[in-house]
């Protein structure tokens, strides 16, 4: 950590990188030069600016409302302040269908040596191996360990079983599913949960993402890779968590079983899967609730590896993001 | 992993050294040049003596046992063949009351700029930010993956709560206890069960190591000062697991709790203690049995991480040194 503090740049202004630019770490471990939404840019050139920066994100207020607000600039406007050795966050909104522009922005910022630390799962559930050659290559950080169950280190577990051999996994990788499970056990309907989860924001704004299982899909993809079976988001065949009726959820509850939302990987087949699974309950992952998300890993004869722990809100995925600017801080940035 | 293979020594050829010298990765990802006892050396110049090294390795022989056996020569007898970018793998027992020579070795290997993967806790137990020290200034590579709970990545849990607001620790760090204890709990008298344990090879040379707590002492020190909570295996407080009577942990099971050998460490006070704990049922660590490890981790909120799975043996300590090598392959290795 010795020598200047690597310049940053913030991209993407909504829940997780306001709470970002709350936390004193992202202003005293680098030196922020701007924001950047899809729309504009605000540019940090004194201590006044960062001030109002931190009075928006705590306001919850979006980057165009700011009077500095550069309507239609973007990343370009920066290429000047941020080249080898700084550091961008992103905090994009996930875009799967086409990828873009999250894969493309991650890509080239990689291949000028800039540092990527990222809580949007786009570019690594759709072309992590690009990703990861254009890091090694450029020998540019890439860090994600925010992109799955982010409060607990899913990432950091996959990495310490790379070469293991691992047979199958099971995971309870997106916590909104255990919320509308949990509705639906307690009496409601499909449609009344939703609709709650709605209210209280713990949707997507496109709620397919996580009802079809393309959230827990993304993040599979992400453990998959990350372990060393690679896979893509589009090998991963993804059953509707309403698919099981309320009255089968309701039943199962009855007798002491549950259901959850399970992504599952079987290897070295590299057959991958989300599906509303019935569990027992003394499954450990019948036991991941509410904002928890919980991995089961089987691997040498047969024994298993459990972790559990929360996952976000938003300002926990935030921290995450100071974990691995530490790690690149104290381990990878180049000599400067 | 691309470009040539780095060249390798085995310094220790017990249980977990000869585990190394029968996988596949270790011939194929490395050049093994020598294995290195505490009394001498056999060179690895030609397949056949690659294969008789494998064929001691089967057999459970002693390195002094092999014709080429060079008595009195050592590590330093290597210095021509192993440099900077080749790989130290170090399988040494421990030495906690001097560190010597295992955290000396340690150093002078780093300060010549050879990665090191260590099974053995000696130098990170007893000097960790000098060994972290000499990686960062020499720029290389430290593994210890294999010193914690080797089958189940605790190392990676802890680097991936690095700068989060962990409040307080709980851990099951000694699989020989959890054997100890569960004979106390069917009946036998702690006299008959380290007999017993002593037979199945379960306990250190020197038993005291796993009864009072230093083995899961200087585990829980590695833990600690990876999460960035600097401590010394000289300040976790210990009390012997013999403590307790026979007919207290009898009761206790009897009244559905169960005790077990807790390393705990509180934060942000840093006070570390290892100690025989009685746990309800519901608490996650009273289910850590057998071969198993276990950890609780509490942060942010009172929330929760909860990581299990299991610890040795030998053959799968010698896996975890692969992780290690993989990762210093992909990430680390300097330009060749």
């Amino acid at each position: 950590m010795e020598g200047k503090r690597p310049r940053s740049v913030l991209i993407g202004f909504g829940n997780v990188g306001r709470e970002l630019a709350l936390l004193d770490d992202f202003w005293k471990l680098t030196r922020p030069v701007g924001v950047i939404s899809s729309r504009g840019t605000v540019r940090i050139e004194s201590e006044d600016d960062a001030a109002r920066i931190r009075e928006a994100a705590k306001g919850g207020m979006k980057l165009s409302e700011l009077p500095s607000f550069r309507k239609g600039e973007g990343l370009e406007d920066f290429s000047g302040s941020i080249s080898e050795g700084d550091v961008a966050f992103i905090a994009l909104p996930p875009s799967y269908s086409t990828g873009e522009p999250n894969v493309s922005l991650v890509l080239d910022l990689l291949e000028r040596g800039v540092a990527v630390i990222t809580a949007d799962k786009t570019p690594l559930a759709l072309a992590f191996k690009k990703v990861m050659e254009a890091s090694s290559e450029h020998r540019a950080f890439i860090g994600y360990r925010a992109t799955v169950a982010a409060g607990t280190p899913f990432v950091d577990l996959a990495r310490g079983l790379v070469g293991r051999s691992v047979t199958r996994l099971r995971s309870v990788l997106n916590a909104t599913t255990n919320f509308l499970l949990s509705q639906v056990e307690s009496g409601l309907s499909w449609r009344e949960s939703i609709e709650i989860a709605g209210k209280m924001k713990l949707l997507e704004p496109d709620p397919s993402i996580d009802t079809e299982g393309i959230d827990a899909a993304a993040k599979l993809t992400i453990i998959s890779n990350t372990l060393g079976f690679e896979i893509g988001l589009g090998d991963v065949r993804r059953r509707p968590l309403l698919e099981v009726s309320e009255e089968e959820v309701r039943r199962a509850a009855e007798n002491g079983k549950r259901y959850k939302y399970v992504a599952e990987l079987i290897l070295p087949e590299k057959s991958a899967s989300v599906f509303p699974m019935k569990l027992d309950a003394q499954d450990p992952l019948s036991s991941v609730h509410g904002n928890y998300n919980g991995i089961v890993v089987e691997l040498e004869e047969g024994e298993r590896i459990f972790l559990s722990g929360p996952a976000g809100p938003a300002w926990r995925t935030a921290k995450v993001m100071i974990t691995d600017l530490l790690e690149y801080l104290r381990f990878y940035r180049p000599s400067h």
